[in-house]
């Protein structure tokens, strides 16, 4: 094959083109994904609207009636809601608008991959901070350092700043006050990523009004069980969302997936239950976890649990995916030998904890 | 409103935010879509797959089926294709990989104004090179500034290079020796945007074993009339559909989308019959659009015309939009008082000539 990498940016010779392994699985838990399909039901609700609209036709550029519909579930004005082609785009739109040739982001790792990628592409030099990780009387803890991440701290400049709230890969939630201490002397934007906010309830939506820098990320691709549509959204005060207007794809999300987020937010609920089936699902399993020697289990309120084994997480991985599993094998700082494994259904849980003891015991 | 533009990018300033005008409209020929919509029962076939799906899941990031699909439809090995949400994706994707910070663009203008947007968010620095207007015997022609452009080419750092083909707004296509001597003495990516291929059957897909530098953009927008669904691709050596890999958002397109792409790719005849008629209806218009005095009409080999008038052009446009038909005023040198306007059913062109008539002859 021919190269073309002479015409490819040279501060993006070092990526990796996204190519995720298409394992083979009966029980995929390598994504954080809900392990409940949406009912035939509220499919056909779907299709009644979708099949009379004009396929030909480009559709609703700035998602009017998804952003009413998220202004009754987030109770806030529709115009501090931005929706976007899933959190990607929130998080691609943010680092183009507010980072960018010239800036830094800072990244408290291990996070969610596109944080960096994304930045790196916008031009933007990355900073990445180490999490600390202390084991207290209840338990492991990941915190923010905040003393090392203030250090980096520009007056002179914007920067941006991603906190990952519950973190994504390790799974539990910084100290609010802790965050609180980073905004409040940060000079440009904070976007806390809340994917994962349903499965534990905490969010910086309502300290909206104290900061105008501030921008929280969600997604349907979780609890609302639409990964495979592409929904993300962006809340922050009107004058930043109008900033991702300038930056974003004219026509960013396609008629299906507006309408699909619209019928499944008047189908709460069943998002609802949703929710809490994941939610028992995950004490369920935490409590079965920690039953099987070898395993140190981070402490989660997302849909996810990150486990650090003591003998090899390639041994374990492998021996998973034999048995039709496939889990996620995190990259960075931290989060050496680990394996991280979405919340599934009880019956899927199952097998994962059949498996590992078996793994485990004949290691 | 509190300003957030202390943040936003310094070179981002003068970009305004993308929020099309939503005129009500009974006609609308401002956007250059297919005025077929699906057929029912081709909505019913995407249907009958779409719903056996997991919304719940990720979708295949890198449209295997889809790229399987088109390579059948274009003649070309799947591994040369690239699929993303809208040929938007495609160009955004292109100018983040190869241009950037420290990089130029090079724009033969008027163009699709996405080109330059983009661009700018990149980081890269934008040089748009008029087109030349001359009046041959044999009518109106756009012509590329070969020479002037040239004058811009760098040797030692590689440049991107858009060339829309037919062009948008202009409406026809550029002369294939131009556009070959300057894909010769480029250093960097030359992407033809063929989002209207269809419409005027001239390529540059089989130049591509000559050029390891060359993208061609094409999309499911027009003739295949999926406006809605965000579907675009590009063509390319492998080599450089490899470099998408690495800037793309990891799950771009939707399930949804995915499948309509297939299923529209098994209904060619149905394609066909919408390619042939909008052809047909271009070439009666283009006829009578000729017999009303005070209009210049440019030739076309897309679905739209631009035409000149010797009046104001917002006098026209707002008249139109009175009798319920909206058009679209291009931006930027040598476009001043025209309008642009897709080629509707007969019946839309029909109103749109008897329209225009009576606003002309009552100016």
């Amino acid at each position: 094959m021919k190269s073309t990498s002479k015409y490819l940016r040279e501060d993006l010779l070092k990526l990796s083109p996204y190519k995720p392994a298409k394992e083979p699985c009966q029980i995929k838990l390598n994504s954080n994904e809900s392990p409940y399909d949406l009912p035939e039901d509220l499919k056909m609700r779907i299709w009644e609207r979708v099949k009379k609209e004009s396929f030909n036709c480009y559709y609703d550029p700035s998602c009017d009636e998804v952003r009413q519909a998220l202004a009754g579930y987030l109770g806030i004005e529709p115009d501090k809601i931005f929706v976007g082609s899933g959190a990607d785009e929130i998080i691609y739109d943010i680092v183009l608008a507010f980072a960018g040739p010239g800036r830094e982001v800072i990244i408290p790792v291990p996070a969610f991959p596109s944080y960096e990628t994304f930045s790196i592409i916008s031009g933007a030099r990355v900073i990445n901070i180490p999490l600390l990780l202390e084991k207290y009387a209840t338990g492991w803890k990941w915190s923010l350092d905040v003393l090392k991440i203030k250090k980096y701290f520009k007056k002179d400049t914007p920067q941006v700043m991603f906190i990952c709230y519950p973190n994504n890969p390790t799974g539990d939630y910084f100290e609010e006050e802790d965050i609180i201490e980073l905004i409040d002397g940060f000079n440009g934007i904070v976007a806390i990523d809340e994917a994962y906010y349903e499965f534990g309830g905490r969010t910086f939506i309502n300290r909206l009004s104290d900061y105008p820098n501030l921008v929280i990320i969600r997604t349907f691709s979780k609890v609302f069980s639409l990964a495979g549509l592409r929904i993300g959204y962006a809340v922050a005060n009107e004058a930043l969302i109008e900033e991702f207007y300038k930056v974003k794809p004219p026509y960013n999300v396609s008629l299906f997936s507006q309408i699909a987020a619209v019928e499944v937010l008047k189908n709460m609920d069943w998002v609802e239950k949703v929710r809490r089936k994941i939610i028992s699902a995950r004490e369920n399993l935490k409590t079965k976890l920690e039953g099987i020697p070898g395993i140190t289990v981070y402490p989660s309120s997302a849909n996810f649990f990150l486990c650090r084994f003591e003998i090899s997480r390639d041994y374990v991985y492998q021996k998973l995916l034999e048995k039709g599993i496939l889990t996620k094998k995190p990259e960075g700082e931290g989060v050496e030998n680990t394996l991280r494994f979405s919340v599934g259904t009880p019956k899927q849980n199952e097998v994962l904890i059949r498996s590992l003891k078996e793994i485990l015991k004949g290691s």
